[in-house]
């Protein structure tokens, strides 16, 4: 699933020309990093777009702005700077489209954006010389089904979540993997993610660390009721249907990658299943899934023989 | 991955001819299984094999015995009376032989003996017609190595198990995948699990449930000194690789499928991967897998509008 | 904690002469046991007392209607009858009185309502000649408190939660313990529990079981970011405060026993702390916690030399 | 429970005259401290105190050697100088005398070990002006009982531990509190910790953080079989048995702090019990029990508002 190409570096034989930036230019780090990054890029002849929803007035005036829904289509690498957020933002632009997407981070290194500012402009002379990893990342759909009809449908590359609304009660709901039903959940409801967003949410739930070169679904129940009933790990292949219990009080909400979806009721169904189309994650060279594992969840600091890597930090 | 075969039903054309019995005898109700069970394949003039181990003396006397190491290649089909445990037993006889594993459960629905003993006759009857569907289920084969030499070598079909030993303290070890540093753990052990052995030990020790159709290893730790040291779920291709950090009164051992393998020290790595070879198990009509975890992990007895099926037991 | 008196079983002599019945008479299983009991006390020579907000259209004629707020001042004995959330609603209309509280299950055992309809005349009259366990429980003083004032106030017997509110996002908020700065949390909220609530909703969030019998409160935080942010149990004795930190949309709501209190914002603090009076709880003879327990977590269910009591069952 | 004296700061009016050094002075970095302090306090005046079996080669030649069972008995205060086993160690030589213990640690901060290297001289002069913080913690009495004869019995203060031995089964024993009945387990094990072990490898096991001003005793199973077989905390008076029931290979041991106490076998019970003394702990100005927790357990460092105190770290 990871492939590496090597290339050589003179910017006429760039791998992409066409590069979109996409980031919350409020936030002045952000703003400090598209600026560096658009000079960098224009300084070697390449085509830099953004948004035209973005605020220009501090970017160079070569910059080109581009309606939004028509971004990805205008480029062929997309780039995020900012936090995994603005990283879950770009791919949604990207969907279904075949350009490629790469994540730089404000601070801290992300799961998604794992290129830090510091060194940025080398990182990305690399990966315009095609020094880089391709990696393929499944997304979900959600939907709300009612009587055969979809109400309402998106696409999470994190994760799809249940939670009870409005509420200090519990709700109960079933759930269906490929036509069999699976079990009756009573809680605060249920997240069901990537192998992406088995990092995320998911993750404060009991759910596993699920590596995304393995393609899989996780339902992770979120406070359950029965302390039985524990995250169950399935196939990419798996359609997953949630009912909602009809209850006097019972409220519930659907969210995808944290943006609302709609309220689930006891005629709505909800319905996952993976998308067709994937992201693709371009990585520059010397990507570490396990580094950044390390990183994020503070491994090996009370290990006496600890991360060489992190202990120099 | 699941395959249904539908055939007649006359003798003459059982879909298997010879088939292999395998069980703890000196347990009543499995003695009482296997000699109904004899009896009625006898009857339909199947060949019924046995290992020479086995006390044969209330057997019926055209039950035959063969080698244990042979019972595998003489049959065309084994057949497990008894626990998950004779499962494990059974499945190491048949490795790297095509022939199929069918269980029968002594008491309780278990993970893999999954045919009761009430109705076991009609259900084999199913079976011998060609009714029943086809599960492969990956082996791990774990290694101790050391200098590159393998001292000992063997399969499991649940997990392999990496524990302190004879000893109150921590051990502290780091684990490898795919060549890469992945982390140093302080604890008790760590639990190596196919999706098989994943409702196994690797569940008490806070691993997810994964679903057998997909083939993925869990690395679930053992009481973990760094609690943000989870269980990571990789894929089938990872090879793992597991080193015991160096301590005046560490002493480490290593089970595979409960069976010691032997022990752990700083000149020695265990060596993990998947078998090349699989196990394929078959299950009568109407098998279930979600069933057998509500039934086992008493999921639904709290809910008010709980499994029909199970407020009927 | 624990006393026990015994006393003769003459109807002159009962503990208790003024007998209160709380209950929610719409479910019909809480109006036949209501009706039972009311007539088996009244033919006893006592007086039986409910809220004159109960329809008491299908009770005996001699039974008293007192204003709800007045009910646990009328009576000697307050009977909650159904389940433990109908336990937590009688608990509130005896807060500051002196008058002991009997729970009367409506179907499967509660933690509270420990008698169950089956045997519940004859328990009763154990409790009316004296034969019973009297216990105390803690209750919590939630308030809602700005700049010094307190906008809202209410007690619990289970818990005060701190929950995110109507967001897909998590919230961050700083807990102090007795004036020491504890922890900055960032999650899905804060479970304060008494021993009581420790096996209610604390429980799903990781929390331990208390034993009722230790004075004790637990801080369970819900699907904490942080993995290693636990559960502490602390003494009876701490002042909990838990201020919001502001972030634009973050909105949290605290409900108390399940009831909503207000939304916490960054200029509001959420103050918990023991209220100075105890509930009493009377418990029939034979009362045995560990036994609930089992009954509750279906222990033991798997365990092959299980409980008696409960394979009976 | 906890006090605080203030007292003039002069040498002739030191709350303590007669001070024990205990450590492994085998670890440099502790032999450097140890020697630091023991030239510190005999330039004060004082009377510096080790164990007989102690190397006193690099100390001045003032400092006295005591057998080490009379060094408590000779002592007014007792300074454990090392990791938080130094402390465990030191705290077995005091039981049962009145001396007060003190922790230095060798490097990182410890739970019980709560004074760092640096400033190290100045933190003990407040001591010795009286300016501490005095704290009472439990112990734990663990007794091997076979036919009502104690076999073997020593104290905890972190935790007394029953563990499988030599095996790659689950042991199957219950827990009995009180004279009831709570439990059957199977599983790795439990410990029973004190709320100063709470910290250590309960925490491991799914076990709370418990505050050590609340008296408790929690019993958290080690990777239990059933997997509502949860924590329990229990007050300080709890009477814990727990017998083993007998398997063909069940064999299981029990450590208190770590060290060996015996075999557990079916016709001997393991008894628990609060020991009636306590050790009394003494702090410097400014202990502060959170502070430890979030530096032990890395809290605050993936919030954005984090705790100023450790982020200067």
């Amino acid at each position: 699933m990871l492939q590496t190409r090597h290339a050589m570096n003179t910017p006429s034989q760039s791998a992409f020309t066409r590069i979109a930036l996409s980031g919350r230019l409020e936030d002045e780090r952000v703003a400090d990093s598209v600026l560096a990054l658009a000079t960098h890029l224009l300084a070697r002849g390449l085509t830099v777009l953004v948004s035209d929803l973005v605020d220009r007035s501090h970017l160079p005036s070569a910059v080109e702005a581009v309606p939004e829904s028509a971004l990805a289509d205008a480029a062929d690498l997309m780039v995020a700077i900012g936090g995994d957020g603005t990283m879950l933002y770009a791919a949604q632009l990207t969907l279904g489209r075949r350009v490629p997407l790469l994540g730089i981070n404000r601070g801290r290194l992300g799961f998604l954006a794992d290129v830090s500012p510091t060194g940025m402009l080398e990182r990305f002379d690399d990966v315009l010389a095609g020094r880089h990893e391709t990696e393929q990342r499944t997304l979900l759909v959600a939907s709300l089904e009612r009587h055969g009809q979809v109400l309402e449908s998106r696409h999470a590359l994190n994760d799809v979540v249940l939670q009870k609304h409005d509420t200090g009660r519990m709700i109960e709901f079933e759930t269906w993997i490929g036509g069999r039903y699976v079990n009756t959940h009573g809680g605060d409801g249920m997240v069901v993610a990537t192998s992406t967003g088995s990092t995320a949410y998911a993750l404060s739930c009991g759910g596993p660390i699920i590596h995304p070169e393995l393609d899989a679904i996780v339902l992770a129940p979120i406070c359950p009721h029965t302390l039985s009933d524990r995250p169950v790990v399935v196939s990419r292949n798996s359609n997953i249907v949630i009912r909602l219990i009809a209850r006097p009080a019972a409220r519930a909400q659907v969210t995808s990658d944290g943006l609302l979806l709609g309220d689930l009721d006891a005629d709505t169904h909800l319905v996952i299943r993976a998308a067709p189309e994937r992201i693709v994650l371009l990585h520059p060279p010397g990507h570490d899934y396990f580094r950044i594992l390390r990183s994020k969840l503070h491994w090996g600091r009370s290990a006496r023989n600890g991360d060489p890597e992190l202990d120099a930090c």
